[in-house]
């Protein structure tokens, strides 16, 4: 009945998961839709920023070189001789002494090199014309923002994987990208398996729970940029599910299946995986929580069966699942952002394998900690809600001090790392 | 011409703006569509965590009385009076050396006070009856949850104001919230103006720009749990302006309107707040870049003016539109959360203003930096895309240096703080 399974290196099987390319596919969508999206393609400069050399300031542009000698002792007049408003084409190439008024933003008319405030000019009429006069030195370039000073036509500006915040959106609006190229969310399906639950809209019975993993890997793949699919609690029956599970896999890039995969006497989907003709990656990882983990590929999809218990399934899922969505998702980051950072608190259980402890980042003076959040035992739901960390505690014999640096799994960032943190931890 | 604007300090306009309370609104929602929505209540325990002690094991639960001198030596038989899969209800209670086989997450039967792993018992059969022989001592509690031991039913385990994330989505399932009372997302009307303006799938023309205003601040008002309304472009007529913003502020309960509210001649947005009969909160900030902000408050809503310089419009959201948004979304943490950070660059300019420095955050050995992303220029488009935080650099008549430790406002962050930083500029 018990069946021998050689537990393997996270490294390893993360590394297992990655080596099967699950193809991004690329969708043009409206720009009002496309936050926290990912672009499926570099972006392009579509023209110079500026577009024309233009003023930074409400004033009048004139040539630098006329206001040599002026001084509060010996201002210097100029000639008005157009005015201009942001959008506006100049038509007037300034010659000596000329000025024309210009609003921020506006293109600058030939000949002018620089721009002084409105504030530091005195207006005037003389025999019907307009003038100012102005009592100080200006530098080529005053206010001015030059053709192209920000970037060149063609210039690749945001790379391809890039997610996309109201930084990125305004650069697209800017380029003229009214359709964006961006990555079609893959497609997660989620199985729950287990006698014991109750859907969420169901009354209580003794001896039963909720069923709360399906929503928690929902959220977490739309955290991520997919799109869950939920399909259900799959039956004891391992003929139905057997079928339910095929049927599904048609429908998703990805199949995730809750529960089931322990040595209990009624976890059937062990036997599953063996009438699916695909590839078992493996079926155990050197990892608490999640140690049970299973993983199969089939027919270019991938099947994940993470454990019932709430812990370890979003630590499976974070792991093993996340990596290779972001992959999809044109990312050359796909790993999970880590940094060192110091524990908050002691951490007196030992270990033999490394494990993912729930916690709080934080900071303190500009230094990154870590605090664990509630109770270890993987069963907790509760500490998950406070979550934005998993510290990456490896296999030891001794107790984790207050103070000891460790490695931190952000969660909530977007931004993501190359390459996986190494795994210290060396048992089985 | 030149309207005379006397400058406030940044800490007193958040104050004034802070100080309309905009009411949050409430809706049920199905627990599906939740994620990334704000708790607009507390969320309460409905029933005990765990909700009866159960099996943390595959294995077999007993008395660990009955244990006390099981050794290699002298291994103990106990006779299996039962078959417990999760979800079933334990029709026996245990007697001396009696177990009942169990799974992971069963409820335990009366009298069994501790579970012995599958792999550490031996099985078989006498007289066609169920046995086990067991080598080891068990404690009283191991391998059990015991009922309550995580939460009481009655507990608010999470608060209102909470962003709900993978963790809290589960919560919500355990305790059987299928519909989940979150707050209603604020409208946030956007007008863009500026006759230089064109739409984001018009053809470039000399002279102008495409606005990218609008779209920046649709992206930050999403970012943050608002519902974003483009109205598209004021007209330069100030009939037609003044109209139009009377309509739309019936419909939004925040009016944004980018540019034109500068000093220069075609700036008719100053104009119009005087028609409207609000109460005009501010009109100059001692900042840069955002001076300019303008702020009115009237029928209940709010009306913010910001710059039409991109860099200016995106500082002046996250500032003063931010917290109100967040206040809506009844979290007691509004502000943007602040650290402490090593500026990892030299920034030569000098300044007699606070400035915000549009920068990305990074670690190094745990330790927390920011850098200014590309040219300060407040017309820098480019590196809005890469920024993920604003740098605070109080006004001065000193270089800033690399390793100058300064406040970073963390854009990306969900969680917000109670207060807002510090200004420690006192220039006007």
């Amino acid at each position: 009945m018990l069946e021998l399974r050689r537990p393997i290196q996270i490294g390893e099987a993360v590394k297992r998961v990655m080596g099967h390319q699950l193809g991004g596919k690329k969708e043009l969508i409206p720009i009002e839709d496309c936050d926290h999206r990912y672009l499926a393609e570099d972006i392009i400069a579509t023209h110079d920023i500026p577009m024309f050399t233009r003023s930074g300031y409400d004033g009048f542009a004139l040539r630098a070189e006329d206001t040599e000698v002026a001084s509060s002792e010996f201002p210097l007049e100029f000639k008005v001789v157009e005015e201009l408003a942001a959008g506006m084409v100049p038509k007037n190439e300034l010659g000596p002494f000329e000025a024309s008024r210009i609003m921020t933003g506006a293109k600058t008319p030939k000949g002018a090199n620089a721009v002084i405030a409105l504030e530091l000019v005195k207006e005037f009429t003389k025999k019907g014309e307009k003038y100012i006069s102005i009592k100080r030195q200006l530098k080529e370039g005053e206010h001015l923002s030059y053709q192209a000073e920000e970037t060149r036509c063609g210039e690749i500006v945001i790379k391809k994987g890039t997610r996309i915040n109201p930084g990125v959106k305004a650069v697209l609006a800017t380029f003229g990208y009214s359709q964006v190229p961006v990555a079609v969310k893959p497609r997660i399906g989620i199985f729950a398996t287990g006698s014991e639950l109750l859907d969420v809209n169901e009354p209580l019975q003794d001896g039963k729970i909720r069923n709360s993993n399906s929503y928690m890997i929902e959220a977490q793949a739309k955290r991520i940029g997919a799109e869950p699919i939920y399909f259900g609690k799959l039956p004891d029956e391992i003929e139905t599910c057997y079928e339910a599970i095929s049927l599904a896999l048609n429908k998703v890039d990805i199949l995730i299946t809750t529960g089931g995969v322990s040595v209990g006497d009624y976890d059937l989907m062990p036997d599953i995986y063996k009438r699916l003709t695909g590839q078992v990656l493996f079926n155990k990882v050197a990892m608490r929580p999640g140690s049970v983990t299973t993983v199969t590929a089939l027919e270019g999809k991938l099947l994940f069966g993470l454990s019932g218990n709430p812990s370890a399934s979003y630590v499976g899922f974070e792991l093993f699942v996340r990596p290779i969505i972001r992959k999809m998702l044109y990312s050359d980051h796909p790993y999970l952002k880590f940094e060192t950072v110091s524990l908050a608190s002691d951490f007196p259980k030992v270990n033999p394998f490394t494990r993912f402890v729930r916690s709080k980042l934080f900071f303190e003076n500009g230094e990154m900690m870590a605090r664990p959040v509630g109770m270890d035992k993987s069963n907790a739901v509760l500490s998950l809600a406070k979550t934005d960390t998993l510290m990456v505690l490896p296999g030891s014999t001794r107790h984790f001090q207050k103070g000891d640096k460790v490695t931190a799994l952000l969660l909530e960032d977007e931004e993501g790392s190359q390459t996986l943190w190494q795994d210290s931890n060396r048992n089985e």
